[in-house]
């Protein structure tokens, strides 16, 4: 089926010349279960028997990488507080051909770029908690401590092996956001370069420094605390906005005051606290969106500086956690043109979230 | 609610600094009705009650802006074949500061780009048939010859007021295509400027021309007929591919094998022999993904070059159609990265379609 020789199971990162767009090509993933197709199963009881993540099923997913446990208890057994696994459906691999950084190019003769690479990479999955919960509002505090303390030992531990250039982490939430399972989770893609838009977002902001010697976010978030009306929240050192020109309805974003580049080297202090407001932020909106009949479904973002890249100074980015509620589909026009058509301004939305706080 | 005074009901396009994405905050979007959320109202006799695109409702609508009528028919009654309006609940509108060509820039003095203008430009719905259908595999032949003639109407007139950028013509067929009503239509918004990721087609277009003397598509049409394992069917004229990096399962493009950069420059007859083949080819689509219990949803979306740009050349544009079914929801690793994994491969997906030419 691929078009040059590689096992079947491994994907490819493949660029399409004209938009210069990558996409991933992963025939695996089609095998991955969906829970919620199963609507009459979503008993309690049924989840005991039936979900993967759920304590008592630890086989059905690969061996785990790291995980937060009572200190008599073994690896992969039952009684973990929060667990890391590799994806058993991933979007790439390690397992995939891989020279010392050298990332070897294929492609078809034709395309002038060399326009396809081997799938290489790391997708891990972080349960943050045993109980099968939906929603981040719904962790008790050591669940929620859990999560974040697990997100920075896991991109700790990703930097020290000194190979990738980018780490996404992101929570899906919801069949409607693109989610297969329902038990909590969240998700890394550890990727061998950053991806454009990521370097395109290094790139202004390297040109900002240059002419105004600050950080763009610092600068962003003063003039939002003057603004005000974008502002939703704040705890000591963090703030939650609505972004000047966000692509969603209610979206949402957390920035930390001072400037930190990489989530991973923040102090354990503000971890935590960072993870008791996001708690609290997304406790706000879905009180706000109380229109929708199902619990909300979101996609939650931590955009964390790159690692390393040939072109920019990765401690330029400022990290920021961002949420997107599944409120609106993008369509014909947004996947023609890129651009995106928001029916609530970020200036509405914060009003309306403002009422919850 | 927005940073400067407009009138409420004008909307804005707004960049995001960073990123350089623009996006439309639309605000009169919000009050559009859902006809996917009534689904008890979904039998025939309804839509005649209820439905404002079915004949006898034209009141529900503004009044016509184009039409294809019998001649002894009058303008907004109800005894049309195809019909043009502007949409009641529109993105982007004439009603809007515009000097000459000259768009005010808005934006908050914090931003270094000026970052907002009012939202000009034309939302129009285009009405392809009098009858309450969900697919064009359900049109007759006069049907679907009048919609790609309508599109070549449409484009041809609004190329003549010589002030527009750009024109996407889109399609959402289904509820999870994005599309809110369910009577079969098609969309058209006319910009003042070429969204930045259609630019940056033409960019590439550009330096492939500048190094081969060729067109960038033409070439690719040529790779695929030789390589074959993208080609699904072929017309006379035209050319039915499977992307090589497409970002959604089943995604497919139509291609004219000649050079044609404008839609609304191609001669009657192809115009005639593309609506043919369009609606083979989503038949063929439809047929290959009987898995979907349900109708399946999709994003028609036609891509013909920009009307002018100072930058570059439109002529060098290869116009093409592309289908998107709504098979795969973006998630956070998608608007976290920009990139798509798809989980069918393009050559899969060919392979998978040519069985029902």
């Amino acid at each position: 089926m691929t078009p040059f020789n590689l096992k079947q199971h491994i994907s490819e990162y493949r660029q399409d010349p004209l938009s210069g767009r990558w996409v991933i090509i992963a025939e695996e993933r089609a095998n991955r279960p969906n829970q919620f197709d199963a609507v009459a199963e979503t008993q309690e009881e049924s989840w005991h028997r039936n979900c993967p993540f759920c304590p008592g099923h630890e086989k059905e997913t690969p061996e785990e990488i790291d995980a937060i446990r009572p200190e008599d208890s073994r690896e992969n057994d039952s009684r973990w507080l929060a667990r890391v696994v590799p994806n058993r459906f991933p979007a790439i691999t390690r397992d995939c051909p891989w020279n010392n950084g050298l990332l070897p190019h294929f492609g078809e003769t034709f395309f002038f770029h060399k326009t396809a690479i081997p799938g290489y990479g790391a997708h891990e999955v972080l349960i943050e908690s045993p109980r099968h919960l939906f929603s981040v509002t719904e962790f008790d505090d050591v669940e929620i401590l859990n999560m974040f303390r697990l997100y920075q030992k896991r991109l700790q531990s990703l930097r020290s092996e000194n190979h990738w250039g980018h780490v996404l982490i992101f929570k899906n939430v919801g069949a409607a956001a693109g989610a297969s399972l329902s038990h909590t989770h969240s998700q890394l893609m550890a990727m061998p370069f950053v991806p454009p838009p990521i370097l395109n977002e290094l790139r202004h902001a390297t040109e900002f420094r240059e002419n105004k010697h600050r950080c763009y976010w610092c600068d962003m978030i003063k003039h939002e605390l003057s603004e005000k009306v974008r502002v939703v929240a704040e705890s000591e050192h963090f703030l939650l906005i609505c972004p000047f020109a966000c692509r969603f309805p209610m979206e949402i974003s957390i920035f930390p005051k001072e400037h930190v580049s990489h989530f991973e080297s923040l102090s354990e202090n503000r971890v935590d606290e960072l993870a008791f407001f996001v708690r609290k932020s997304v406790q706000i909106l879905e009180k706000a969106v109380y229109w929708t009949r199902e619990p909300l479904s979101y996609n939650m973002i931590l955009k964390s500086a790159p690692f390393q890249t040939s072109s920019f100074d990765p401690e330029i980015y400022h990290f920021h956690l961002t949420i997107l509620p599944s409120l609106a589909k993008a369509a014909g026009f947004e996947w023609g043109t890129g651009l995106h058509i928001n029916p609530i301004s970020p200036e509405t939305a914060a009003t309306k979230l403002r009422e919850f706080v």
